[in-house]
């Protein structure tokens, strides 16, 4: 199972990275080889100042040995031992018209227990509701696919996780996480290996309809803002962020999900009515799929 | 010894102000008046986009009530109230050639105790040894005025606090930092309003040094870079700023000291040799005083 889901990320790396490539059609990945001290390795790329990416990063890794002591507890499953293997990518387009996405596909090994977890959202500059929409719509489809709890499940899930508690928002319009997916492994690969495979469709249309609208330096300024609030979610609260910094982990390989640029303002208040409104108005648990 | 300090806080706000105000030149500080639902508010002050700051925080505030039980165990003293009057700062200049700095002087009661915290560090973008020996020299006279054992002792706390340990550097060049003060009260306020009356003296000197300094291009790319190594340092290890987003401080008076724009560049490493390269070689314990 473990040489398999090696496998089927390495090939969704590719496959990903082939994809948006084609979309962007002005920068190339650069890709780097990694070595971890403690176990295992990783395949880092990047695209950069690209046609369509500011930045883009799509990293898989697989890596094992040694639990630190300190998260041991933190873990189901039992032994210090443990082995991971995962893709999990960023992208952060130029054009504040484009959303920013992420997504993430994973199984972790610990004794006698092995599970997966994963899962894709969306962060919109603009009040476009059939991007939120497709993307839903999209994620629902490959979720019902394997049984017809799932997306409400890991939709509601995904709402809890990708939340700034101090600003009362969502990062984004959500999408869908998922953990623990410790059942049936033929039947959770077979659904993570569909949602994997699927990314492209959930994203790239949103690419497409957008890529040729032109936008406004308050549309871009806008974004960066949005883009502070990304990097608030990352550091103050992403557990795979903290996770990977505080257990030595490679820093520019966790931190390639920061945005390019990003802006802080003090006290920023939208105008009542706007375009900037209508965009922290999305960032609420909604219904999106039906 | 509350009141006093109250008086001495909200006076060395105004006059940092007014000292900020004259150097910039160019805009006005804007003044919100905010109250804490639990008890006691503050006066947060920030100037943007002048002359010299692109932006210019200074809080001044004075909470008190319940603490947090999840919070309690991690304070000193006794019992569930708890009364903090303080003031903080943090400023962040357009040009590259010009630091950033960050101060804060404040006193906590809690039950029977009652200790002084505080300090100041600087955050350079360029290379000038001048600029730290200024600040560390102009603190360390500070600090001689009420003992020889101060600057040693503050000085390598700042080092250890002020640091990013995922990175294996500072945040920038350190300065001072003390906590837990509660000695002779007498002695330690006296300290305390020196420090706090100095903070112009560290600083403007600098600020003069190079305010009418071309910066390149180039210059500030690497500040908005170093401006993403400080956001990932309040975010993920400032105390004061993870305590308060935690126990639903006010979020702007909070992530004030959040840099206007900053920047995350994947694997960026300095050409051996160039200015960059000098910055970062700076970003380690050094004597600055002697």
């Amino acid at each position: 199972m473990q040489d398999r889901c090696i496998a089927l990320f390495r090939e969704v790396q590719d496959t990903i990275c082939s994809g948006l490539e084609r979309a962007d059609g002005g920068a190339p990945f650069r890709e780097d080889l990694w070595d971890r001290p403690g176990g295992g390795g990783g395949r880092s790329r990047v695209l950069v100042d690209g046609g369509i990416f500011e930045k883009a990063g799509v990293n898989f890794s697989e890596v094992h040995g040694e639990l630190d002591p300190a998260f041991a507890g933190e873990m189901p499953g039992d032994g210090p031992t443990f082995h991971a293997t995962g893709i999990s990518l960023v992208l952060h387009p130029a054009s504040p018209r484009i959303p920013s996405v992420h997504a993430n596909f994973r199984r972790i090994e610990r004794g006698s227990a092995a599970w997966f977890g994963g899962g894709a959202d969306l962060t919109p500059y603009i009040p476009c509701d059939d991007d939120a929409r497709h993307f839903h719509r999209t994620l629902k489809a490959v979720c019902d696919r394997h049984g017809h709890d799932r997306y409400p499940d890991y939709k509601a899930h995904c709402d809890r996780y990708f939340h700034l508690p101090h600003r009362g928002e969502m990062r984004g319009v959500g999408g869908i996480f998922f953990d623990g997916l410790g059942g049936d492994p033929e039947a959770e690969l077979a659904f993570v290996a569909d949602a994997a495979r699927s990314f492209l469709d959930t994203y790239l249309p949103i690419v497409e309809r957008h890529r040729d609208e032109p936008s406004t330096e308050r549309e871009r300024r806008f974004q960066l803002l949005r883009r502070g609030r990304y990097a608030e979610f990352n550091l103050l609260y992403d557990r795979g962020t903290r996770f990977g910094l505080k257990t030595a982990g490679r820093v520019e390989s966790i931190l390639i999900s920061m945005p390019p640029l990003a802006r802080w303002e003090y006290d920023f208040r939208p105008e009542p009515g706007s375009d900037e409104a209508a965009v922290i108005a999305m960032l609420q648990p909604r219904d999106w799929a039906s």
